[in-house]
């Protein structure tokens, strides 16, 4: 009976094994690849996708069109029983658990973002892992750039046009690089604007750029980079974020509305909760890509520890976690599988590294290829051919080849296709000494603190004197808001560093609507502050 | 000193009104234009947008590269102030109110949509008016046929697979026609989806379709639907909605996961809102475009009432909201507002239409073009003809072109690019007998009842027996999974027609986080019910 051969991911690694596993075996293995999105990304392009260098649909390409034989399920693992030989998933808008048995898993699901290291910065930095984040980084660029074009407040058009990248490793530099084009090339059409008012930064923990490559080609990079106005600032990590700044670990303070953090790679939960040995977060396997102790569970790709020798400690004993890794790493995980079907002794991962190529936007790239350092725009053609190359089917390659050269002939399109509507119910940290709002500003939303203090400040009605108020956590201002007021009717600043939750207005009469106690509470407060009948019923609007 | 001309809205009235006003005017006139997105949408393409057959950015122009000498104002309107000429906006993500004087107001700020008439039509129906709603139908169709191949239950295979579009004027009509191309060239990809299982309807009020076109090419156009599998229900209205049903007026229960409104245009707020004379919502004008009784407000487009003979009454004595008369509109107001400065007569706006065209998909449409009926493929490449000639800028015409070409020449593309999170928060509909939730299910929400009734029962964990309990408004259900839990151990069923709110337990735990009244009741609750000390703070993941 054919072995089914089940992979978790569809990701470089998980892509790539499934139909190396499927080549190989063919009618011998019933293979199934299990991934949350219906698509392969090709991650490299992120940064051109934010910069509008290449459309969205270019940079993917459907897994049922890449990979023809083999069964695959859009839906999201709950969970692995290696005991029964089961992975639990839920699929669909479904809520009921399907169970998916296997003989052979190959768990290739790569890691996600966790930011919560840094205050502030899970609720006010933007992030470059997937198709989303990039359509989103491109659409918060262009918002910026309306915003400074129109506004008559200095400090807010200074907030406007800086813009901050975390994190100078490949995905940083490939980011600031683009980001930087993208805002050159659409200036035009922001009369407003001068050049000199934009200001780019990318902020690195580490003494260098680019540390996956030799010092000479990071110090290239970084070079080329503030030859094009971006500020390269080294030895500097992120101490806090708020909607306006970003605080160095050096003590800077930058104002800024755009934090891009390319740091803070972590493993996925269902990688997190798997009964597997760990390192890192990340599963420890054998050479053979074999999970310690499991012969029937492999991994690979970015969620895997890989050893590159017996024995091995140091960071660089372990396989980088590149796309080039992964893809070889996907013919061992092959190779091993049939011969562990068929009874023949493993192969151990072997692979040294052909080479490492990065865009710097603007036509100039670096590269080391076969120990041969390449710079500038023979480095950036390269960077593109050998991706175009990777890029799987024919129609794709010669798509985005055809946007490419029109991008090079074209003006860029600075229409934001989307606007970001930020959750209803969100956290914002202000810092000490903070304007959150103040009289005549737009109401737009209720707030409750949750640790830190504001002051309150507004005139009394009656006695026409100035009121002020302190509030800590568990208190909330603004909730006029909820009688229908449009406008501020005070004023408040955030006494320390304060973390606030902001509900919409509709947001918080939801709440109200389901929970009594949230409405009991609020009418005898209305009643009490206010001297105001409030029930929510006959609050809404229609 | 140059005149002041302030445009409330950049669709097809608002653009082109813009532009005619600059040309006529120049110098003499500082022209600016106010939108809440910053590009014009060539609504008419939205079905093909939803269908995959051009991308989204082909379908929309940025309003700064259409309206070169024009001031592009990327904002919300939020009132205005006819006394003292002012329109107050609100920018960027600022909430600082920003007043904008003008000497002329063109107010051309088209419609919205409300279902809020149908119970539970809000809260379950996609629309089809902004390129947003268009690119998420896409990916809502997309994942429908995911989960269709994947799961083993048919009656959700079922709901699945049948798609329903409500209205058949130009909208509905395209849409359906659209949506069918995309799933019958999708199915190749989806080989455990027969094309007998895939049912499409389109549910009309009226006794016939396209009700703007004669009797004739609507009978056509109902014809063509048919041959190609589409469902066309006629004298059909739909009374309620829920996830997985579309209830029509008929009685007939439709099994559906897939409703597409394209009925209940309304106004928008600001429209509402204005101290102007309106009639069924709509800007009631002179002749000349004038608002009732001001000389320096000016109204055109969809949300204009605007009478084409003295003494209009009935609905065709006013003009029809179509872009083709939009654009006309639009001259007439540029006209009439020079020849105010000038102080020279006004004319009547004035205008016989050419024609009207449809596309129903699959190369196939009706027209009437100066009186003359087509219909079949000269039809539809009339329609694709005329609407090139109507796309702005050169570039967007071939790039409009060769995607059409790419289209009919390769396989249509599955990848379903934006996955559509529902809000943290939202209203879900149940039937009377509807399953709710069941035991074993992921626990995917706190929910309480809005309105209704639901029971639950679980099997009591001590003594072992069935327990069942009534659940009504204020109530809530499934709280264990503030707990951590999850899956569901017990079993809901609507008694009623129900509401329920449902959160999802990161928003639960922000609002408990946030509310102290929250946080207490539910520690109460907790251990009252299940013995358990529970606190947000030590419930967080991470």
């Amino acid at each position: 009976m054919a072995q089914r051969i089940l992979i978790l991911g569809g990701g470089f690694a998980g892509m790539f094994a499934a139909r190396e596993v499927k080549n190989r075996l063919g009618d011998a293995a019933e293979v199934e690849l299990i991934n949350d999105q219906n698509y392969f990304v090709f991650q490299p392009l992120l940064p051109e996708v934010a910069a509008g260098s290449i459309t969205a649909p270019h940079a993917v390409s459907p897994l049922r069109f890449l990979l023809r034989d083999v069964f695959v399920r859009k839906a999201r693992v709950d969970s692995v029983d290696f005991e029964r030989k089961i992975v639990t998933v839920f699929q669909g808008v479904q809520r009921r658990p399907t169970e998916i048995a296997y003989d052979h898993l190959i768990v290739a699901m790569g890691q996600t973002v966790d930011l919560s290291r840094t205050p502030g910065l899970t609720d006010h930095a933007l992030t470059m892992k997937t198709l989303e984040d990039a359509r989103r980084l491109r659409a918060h660029v262009i918002e910026k750039l309306e915003h400074a074009e129109i506004t008559h407040l200095p400090e807010v058009k200074k907030e406007a046009l800086t813009f901050c990248v975390v994190g100078a490793g490949f995905s940083g530099v490939e980011t600031v690089g683009e980001m930087k084009e993208l805002i050159d090339r659409s200036l035009k059409y922001y009369p407003n604007i001068d050049p000199s008012e934009v200001r780019v930064v990318v902020v690195e923990f580490a003494d260098r750029v680019l540390g996956e490559l030799p010092p000479k080609l990071g110090a290239y990079a970084a070079k080329k980079l503030e030859e094009r106005g971006i500020e390269v600032m080294l030895n500097t990590g992120v101490a806090s974020a708020t909607g306006t700044r970003l605080i160095t670990t050096t003590g800077e303070e930058i104002p800024t509305r755009t934090i891009v953090a390319t740091i803070g790679n972590a493993p996925s939960r269902v990688v997190r909760e798997l009964d597997l040995e760990k390192a890192h977060g990340r599963i420890l396997v054998e050479r053979t890509l074999q999970a310690k102790g499991r012969g029937d569970v492999w991994s690979l790709g970015d969620c895997a520890l890989i050893p590159m020798k017996e024995g091995a400690t140091e960071r660089g004993d372990f396989a980088p976690p590149t796309a080039q890794f992964a893809v070889r790493e996907a013919r061992t995980v092959a190779e091993n599988i049939a011969a562990a079907i068929q009874g023949k002794p493993l192969k151990p991962f072997q692979y040294v590294s052909q080479g490492a190529l990065a865009s710097l936007g603007a036509r100039r790239g670096v590269a080391q290829v076969w120990g041969i350092n390449i710079s500038g725009f023979a480095a950036w053609a390269l960077w593109r051919a050998y991706y175009v190359s990777f890029l799987p089917g024919f129609g794709t390659k010669v798509r985005v080849l055809i946007n490419w050269l029109l991008d090079d002939l074209s003006p860029r399109s600075v229409v934001q296709i989307r606007s970001y509507t930020p959750p209803a119910a969100r956290y914002v940290h202000y810092r000490a000494g903070d304007r959150i709002f103040e009289t005549g500003n737009r109401a737009d939303g209720l707030y409750t603190v949750i640790s830190g203090a504001v002051e309150l400040s507004y005139q009394d009605e009656a006695t026409g004197e100035e009121v002020v108020t302190r509030i800590g956590p568990g208190g909330h201002f603004g909730e006029r808001l909820i009688l229908g007021q449009q406008r501020r009717s005070g004023t408040v600043r955030a006494l320390e560093d304060s973390k606030v939750l902001v509900l919409d207005r509709e947001e918080f009469l939801k709440i109200a609507d389901g929970f009594p106690v949230v409405r009991d509470y609020f009418k005898g407060h209305m009643k009490e502050a206010y001297g105001i009948d409030w029930s929510p019923e006959g609050d809404r609007e229609g």
